[in-house]
This record gives C-alpha cells, structure tokens and sequence, in this order.
C-alpha cells in the first residue's frame, strides 16, 4: 500500500528540547523504530514539520552582520536539507535506501494569508522581544508568519517516481517550500498538514497517517468529560468541528486535512501517536477518519 | 546522452559576491539560460559547490547563543537545500522539471583528511581571526575543515532513477554530506569535484563537464608563456600535472578529477566556462580529456 506519513513536530523534537543535532538525530531513530516494519511492506513517503527548526534558523541568521540572511522560502530550504538528513540517517540504520526531496509547493500569491501572518515559528519567549510576535498555544510568544494554502506539490510526480523504485521518500518538509506557479519563492511557511494531505491525494495514497504527540483524537480535550474517538466519518467530524472540539494549530488542523484528503477521494486518515502506529494501521488504536 | 555537470563556485557565486539571496538566484539563471538546450535534450546531473555558502552559515550558526549550533555535516544538508532551491528555481523558467536531492557520501572514517584540514569554506578575512584558519590563494585568509575522499555516492541509485524519469537532477551539492558506511555524520567537507567524477562513473555518464571561470585548462597560466589546451589524453595531462602546471584548490582538484572519471572507465571529460559549455560539448572550445 502506497502510505503518507505526517511525523508532526512533537515526534522529532520533543517538548523542551533545544533543537540540537543530536536531539534531532536521536528523536527521529525513536521514530524510524516504530514504523520500520511498515516501511519495508509498503510504499512510504515521510513528510514533517519545520516550526522550531526554522525560527532557530532565522534567530541565527539574525545573529551576524558579516553574512546576508537568507530570506523565509530559502530558510524552508534549508531546514528540508536539515530535517530530512536527520530522517535519512535513522532510514540508514534499518538498511533501507531513502531519498530526501527538496519539495516546492505552488501557493496563491493572493492568498489573504499574506496579510495576516498565523503560523508561530521558533522558541518560545515570554514577552513579545521581536515584532509579529503572539502568544502561542498559552506557552509563550512566539514569532508569527504568513501561512498561505497550499494549491499544487510541483515535485509530486519525483516523488511517485522514487516511491514506485522502492525508496522511502522523505518530502515536503515544513510543508514545502511556497512558491508562485512561475517558481519564484514567496516568504512564508505552509501548514504541513494542508500539504501533506495535499500531496497524499496527488500521489494517490491508500492511506495518510498524521503522527501527533497524543493518541488519539478526543471530544473535549483536557476536560473531565474527555473521550477519544477510534472511528468516524468526514460528517460526524465535521460536526465535531463546529462545535469548537479541537484546538486551533494543534488538531484542528490535522482533523481538517484528515477531512480534506477523504473529501479528494483518499480513502482514510488516522491520526495517531507514533507509540501507537502499528496497532492503529490494524485498527486497534488511534482515530481513523474516512467517508 | 547522459551527462554530469560541476558548477564551480564562480558559476553560481561571482567573485566579490556577498552571497545575498537575490545573487545567487540570478547567477543560477545565467547558468541555466546557458545549458537549457543540453537539459532538453540529455539527461543531465548538475553537482555544484558550497564554499561561501556553508562557511556564512558557520559564521550565523555562531552568531547567537540563543538557539544551539549544527555540525559541519548538518550544515552541508542544509547548504544543499538552499543552493539546490536557487537551481531547480531557475531551472523551472525553462518549463523543465527538476529533482533536488540531498545527498550522501560515504568516506572513510580513517582518512588522513580528518587529522590535516585543507579544504577552505567561507569568507576571506584580512588576518586569522578564527582558529583553524589559512591563506587562501593569496586573496586573504579562511577557515579551513577536513576534506576527505569520496568513496560511495549513497543515493546514486535513486539520482539515476530519476534521470530515467526525465528530470534534471541536482545532486552531490558541496560535494555531499560525508557519512560514515552505516550513515553516521562526519565534520567536513568533500571536494565537490572529487565527488562529481565518483557520481559521474556510479551513474554510468558519458560525459563529465567541469564548469569554472576560465574557458580551457591552461599550460603556464598567468605567465608570459600561457597557452590553452583544448584535446588532450589522460598520459599527458598526468606529466603536466607532476610539473605544477595546475593551481592547487583551484585547477589542480578538476584536471585529477577528470582523469579519475576517464581511468575508472568514463569516455570523455570537459573543463570550460559556462559561456563556452555549448561550444565545448561540440568540441570547438574548452578542454577535453579522453583515455
């Protein structure tokens, strides 16, 4: 089976964690252990986050005069190059051959994201020291940057290509990076749910995974009433969402692209911790998302 | 016919360039404009440098104790993403599609480069104001790492599957990330044309073009006496070479690496500028070098 796998941020960089090398190298062999066996059964390409990776890049980047910074787009570029050796290096390990794809993901440069800048990136800080800086998620300030849809994976057709020669693909990392249709780079970071599911519909998946910190998805998170949800349908979840169940830049993003890829024509969506990913493939844990 | 091209430093960084976004952009743009018929009509690898590139990304990664510093090796991935976006950007002008892929080197752990470092990154500076820094062919002085041996290009397998599919394929950007055989990362830096002839003979070239800033290798270069080659044969390139003929870290590295693709059973190899690379692939300019 042809299998997308989204590693959220939690899964490669612990909470806490500075974002060291060796933290990041050891974080995703604890990953690649979990779903080795799936990686030498299936067709698997392993997409993931780049929230604290690339605000540390840009603190660096900020931190000299002798060198020019790199504008966001290229920052993205990079923290692909970073992230994917480190999944790279763990793939090694298990004697399996990996491919790291520098992955572009055409955006709307109209998309009103552009004015309205969303997504936290880099450390948390406890006043607003930067400007565009918001509270995130009740942990901190955090720097805040334009968070444009994703509209087309330019190196899908690469990646189908690799997987069909039996490579576990590593792609689209921090969500792509944005470009115009044209290739020009746009400065700001895709939500890398939207562009996971995005890409599992253009490569046509059986299934896309989004490994997040908890183990499943839960109706009233954190309060005494909190129950999970091991099946449903794209309706019963939608309803879910209305109601306000799932926290914004958290699951609620992961529950709207679990939707959206079903909606596309993908057949299911689980979400689940990167503990319980076996047994939520077989359909004994996790929360399992289809029509 | 399939072929691999190194773009040298100058290629994509003139000399005097700050190394801004925008510079580096523009300089992959001028490359492409000059290759866009051959990228059409071959399947073609471009390999390029990363000098300047990871050694300001060294100087940022020191610039603030704020977030934690990425090894050599990390840093080489991350040079690749970044200079590998500027070309697959441009690359895309063309309407050609293009596959950027970070890439592995294996060397060996035991290589006398560890304990004797030469390869020169980074900015030229009036006086040694780091440790480990050298004069750098009399412009000023720079830091200098290990440079060891490429012995295995690891993605080879997946660059030629690529080029089967029909796209341009950028690879071995810095000469790749340098590994050990069960994929763990060593600090340093793998010459970029060293690593370009091992891809060049793993994926089976027929040509291998070493792209620099002057149009042919030359015999007394920068003396009275200077003269072009434009055909010669391995024997004889050797005897020029025991004479000093060739600048070390500048022509000295391409020529060796053009008679190691020949010896080890490629047909042809071209060193020349990119304003002559058309010209010299019809063999009516720039050096070439056959058995």
């Amino acid at each position: 089976m042809r299998i997308v796998i989204a590693l959220g941020g939690n899964a490669l960089l612990p909470k806490g964690a500075k974002g060291t090398a060796e933290e990041q190298l050891s974080s995703a062999k604890q990953v690649v252990i979990q779903i080795e066996d799936m990686l030498k059964t299936n067709q698997v390409v392993l997409t993931h986050g780049n929230g604290p990776q690339v605000g540390n890049l840009l603190l660096q980047q900020q931190g000299t005069k002798e060198v020019p910074e790199m504008p966001l787009d290229v920052l993205g570029a990079m923290t692909q190059g970073q992230i994917g050796y480190f999944i790279a290096s763990a793939i090694s390990l298990t004697g399996l051959h990996s491919s790291t794809l520098i992955t572009r993901v055409v955006v709307d440069q109209e998309d009103p994201a552009f004015a309205n800048p969303t997504k936290p990136i880099g450390p948390f800080y406890e006043t607003a020291v930067r400007p565009n800086m918001r509270m995130d998620a009740g942990s901190g300030y955090r720097l805040v940057v334009p968070s444009p849809k994703p509209v087309k994976i330019r190196e899908h057709d690469a990646i189908s290509a690799l997987l069909e020669k039996g490579f576990v693909v590593i792609a689209v990392g921090g969500g792509g990076i944005p470009i115009k249709e044209n290739g020009e780079g746009l400065e700001a970071v895709i939500d890398k749910d939207q562009a996971t599911s995005l890409l599992a519909n253009q490569v046509e998946a059986g299934l896309l995974v989004f490994v997040t910190s908890v183990d499943n998805v839960y109706l009233d998170f954190g309060k005494p009433t909190q129950r999970s949800i091991s099946h449903t349908s794209i309706d019963i979840l939608k309803k879910y969402l209305q109601s306000g169940h799932f926290a914004e830049g958290s699951m609620k993003p992961k529950v709207e692209a679990a939707i959206k890829f079903v909606e596309s024509g993908g057949k299911k969506a689980i979400i689940c911790s990167i503990s319980n990913i076996k047994a939520a493939i077989d359909g004994k844990a996790g929360t399992a998302i289809s029509k």
